[in-house]
């Protein structure tokens, strides 16, 4: 489905969702500008984050709502939150606290890999 | 399903694809740092993406390769090509041509507006 005018150039949060009722979230690290992380929210998880200046994803392994860091410390502090045409995606500009890790393998960012002639390779 | 350890941590290319066979793509401009769009992938627009430099999408709507700016000379440029822990997501930096648009509504970045005391605000 296209999206409307008023979706792109309205003043109202009217979010396009996919099938699954979620919008795509990226996040970026405000100092460093690396992408952390891209992650889904619904509607309510969109709406906690802007509430509550911490980063809530909707996880949809366990169908629920994810604090980010809520147990291991590294809280996303939200800097700003900025919406696409359609509002189907966020970009959330974030501070990570804690010892800043996003990614659960142990990086600091999910992206950790670069695709260099056809192989991946470590960059974190 | 969960990502396995040889995606998470391996050499080669793996992808792990969504229920319509694709990866969500974060297109970043590697000079402002701002992120331009979020679009999605294929195998095959990967390939094409890595190949040829040029940022090639799979659009939904269309059912159809999308080489971004083939029409209006906005060329996204490949500077590198990130890729996430689990493999569903590619983060792109580009160097976008032509006049730099990347977003339909004629902005340079499809995040033109920001949410702030539950208002979008026009912030390009």
């Amino acid at each position: 489905m296209a999206a409307s005018a008023e979706q792109e150039l309205g003043t109202s949060l009217n979010l396009k969702l996919d099938a699954n009722g979620l919008i795509t979230a990226v996040t970026v690290d405000a100092d460093t500008h690396q992408v952390l992380m891209v992650a889904f929210m619904n509607p309510a998880a969109l709406e906690r984050t802007l509430a509550t200046g911490k980063c809530t994803y909707w996880s949809r392994s366990r169908q629920k709502f994810w604090v980010k860091g809520e147990e291991s410390g590294n809280i996303q502090q939200v800097v700003s939150v900025h919406i696409d045409c359609d509002q189907d995606a966020v970009w959330l500009k974030v501070l990570p606290q804690g010892d800043g890790g996003a990614c659960h393998v142990g990086f600091r960012s999910c992206f950790y890999r670069v695709v260099e002639d056809g192989a991946l390779i470590e960059r974190p």
